[in-house]
C-alpha cells in the first residue's frame, strides 16, 4: 500500500496498532538498493507490519549539496520495497512534511558534532528532526538503520533515548559489492573509472583493520595506514579519516585491549562523496608489536 | 495511581491505549493551584484517563532563575490531582528525565524567541523539550495547557504541528483570584504587600482592553495604557509590555478591526516575576476616536 497522506499514515499506525500489530519503520531517501532491502527483508521478518519510508529531506542537506539531483525513483523503490516484504510504503510530498511556517528543529548535541557534523553543518539536525516526524507519523515499535551511517545511528540512538521514544533501535550490517564498496544511492554518480576507485574506502579499511589485527593501538597510526591507501587514488579525496571509540567517538591517543572502536571515513571520488566505515575490537593479544 | 518510573508510565500508556482509552494530560510544575484543578476537572470529563505529570524541569530555568527554591510539595498536589479527578500522577525523577549523557534539545524557532524568549534564554527551549518527553512517555491523545502561559501555549502550538504529534491542544482559560490577580504556584513567592500590588498586571490588562474597546488601534498607544497602570505601583518593575498578532506574536504599529490580538505583560513586583495576558478582537466599529 502506498500512502502519501500525512494523517492517512497516522490513522494506519493508530488501526495497526489497536490491533496490536508491532509495527516496523525502515526510513530511507529512496533508490533503494540491496542495502535497504536487506533492512525491509528484516523488518518484515520480525515485524507484524513494516513500513518503509521514501522521502528525500532537504532539511539534512547544506547549501551546494545533492538535494536537487538526488537520485529518485518512486516506482521502481514501490516495487522494491513490496517484494522485500514491506507493508506500507510512506512518500509523503516536501510541502506536507514542511509546510509554510514550518520552524522546529531537534539537535541532539555533541555526538553530531564531528565528522559528519564538522563537514555537513547542520545535517544531523536535519536527520533528527525528520526521524522525530517519522516516529510521530508512523508510531513503530522497531526501527531500521543500516550501519553505513554509523554516526547517523548514533545520533538516531541519542535522539530515541533522550527524547523517551518507546522504540528499539536495529542496526544492521553494511551491504557491499562484490568489490567491497558499501551500496549507497550515491554510487550512480560515479562514471566507470571512479567507480573502480571508490573501492579504495573499502580498502582502506581493511588495511587499517588488519594493522589493528597485527597489534596496532596508536590512533594516528591506524588512520595514517587508511590515509596511504586512498592517497594512493589521484582522484579520492579525503574529507575525514578517522578512528574513534566506537560508542562515544572519543579519540584518545591509544587505544586499549578490549575497546570497541570505529574506523570512520569521507572520500571524495571526483565529485562524488562517500562515506564508510567499519566497527573491530582492539585485540588483548598483540605479539607482533 | 502515582507513577515515578519511566519505564511503568509507558507500558500504562500502551495499555490504555489499547483499551482504546483516550488520554488526557496535564503537564505542570507541581504546587497546584486552582489554574491547574480546572485543567485537570475538564481532562477528566473530556478524556477516559488523565495524566497529570509534576515535573519542575531544570531544562527551563536559566542560571539565577528560582529553579531551587520553586515550590514543591508533592503530597499535596497527589491530593488536589486525585480530587481533581485524575486517573494517574506521573512524578519521575530530574535523574530519570534527564540521566548523564543527555544531551538533545527541540527548538521551535522564532516564536520562542520574542517576549518570554529575550527575557529567559533558553526556557522555550526546555518547555518543548520536556514536552516532547512527556508526550513520548504517556502517548496522550489531548493535551491540556493555561492560557496564563500564553506564549507557551503557541510554543506548544508549533511543536505538535512541526513534529507532527497526533495530539490535540486544549488552551483553557486563566483562572484568577477575586481581585484579577492570575492563578501562579509563584505567588506564593509574594509578600502580603507585593500580593496588592501584584493585581498590577491584571488592572493594566484592564485599562488596555478599555482603550480598544473605545476604539485605539496604536499598539504604542495600546502598551502606553499598560505601561502607565504599572509605572504608578513603586514595586513593579516591567520586563515587558506589549500587544501583538494572537497567533504570530508579529507587533505592526496599527491593529486592523477583526484583528484577533493578545496584551502580553511580565512584571517583576519585588522578586518576584509574573506574567499574565489578555486576547481580544480589535473591533470595527470606533465611535469615540
Amino acid at each position: 500500500m502506498l500512502i502519501t497522506a500525512l494523517d492517512e499514515m497516522q490513522r494506519w499506525s493508530d488501526t495497526a496498532r489497536s490491533a496490536s500489530k508491532i509495527i516496523g519503520i525502515v526510513p530511507t531517501m529512496g533508490y533503494l538498493h540491496d542495502g535497504h532491502r536487506s533492512l525491509i527483508e528484516t523488518a518484515a521478518r520480525e515485524c507484524d507490519a513494516v513500513v518503509t519510508t521514501i522521502f528525500v529531506n532537504p532539511l539534512q542537506f547544506g547549501a551546494g549539496e545533492d538535494y536537487e539531483r538526488y537520485p529518485r525513483n518512486l516506482e521502481r523503490d514501490v516495487a522494491i520495497a513490496r517484494d522485500a516484504g514491506t507493508t506500507v510504503i510512506f512518500a509523503p510530498s516536501r510541502q506536507a512534511m514542511y509546510p509554510d511556517g514550518y520552524t522546529t528543529t531537534i539537535d541532539v548535541g555533541p555526538i553530531a558534532q564531528r565528522f559528519e557534523g564538522t563537514h555537513r553543518p547542520g545535517h544531523f539536525r536535519g536527520v533528527a528532526t525528520v526521524v522525530a516526524k517519522l516516529f510521530n507519523l508512523i508510531k513503530p515499535h522497531v526501527a531500521y538503520f543500516g550501519q553505513k551511517d554509523y554516526q547517523q545511528t548514533l545520533v538516531i540512538a541519542r535522539l530515541i533515548s533522550d527524547l523517551n521514544f518507546d522504540i528499539t533501535l536495529r542496526v544492521l550490517p553494511t551491504v557491499r559489492e562484490s568489490d567491497g564498496l558499501a551500496m549507497s544511492s550515491r554510487n550512480v554518480y560515479l562514471s566507470p573509472t571512479e567507480r573502480a576507485d571508490a573501492t579504495v574506502l573499502y580498502r582502506a579499511l581493511q588495511a587499517a583493520l588488519e594493522a589493528i589485527a597485527r597489534g596496532e593501538r596508536e590512533r594516528l597510526h591506524v588512520e595514517a595506514h587508511m590515509r596511504s591507501v586512498i592517497e594512493s587514488v589521484p582522484t579520492a579525496q579525503i574529507d575525514y579519516v578517522a578512528a574513534a571509540r566506537a560508542e562515544t567517538l572519543d579519540q584518545p591517543d591509544v587505544f586499549v585491549p578490549g575497546e570497541k572502536i570505529v574506523l570512520l571515513l569521507a572520500v571524495r571520488i571526483g565529485s562524488t562523496r562517500l562515506i564508510d566505515n567499519a566497527l573491530t575490537t582492539i585485540p588483548y593479544d598483540s605479539s607482533s608489536t
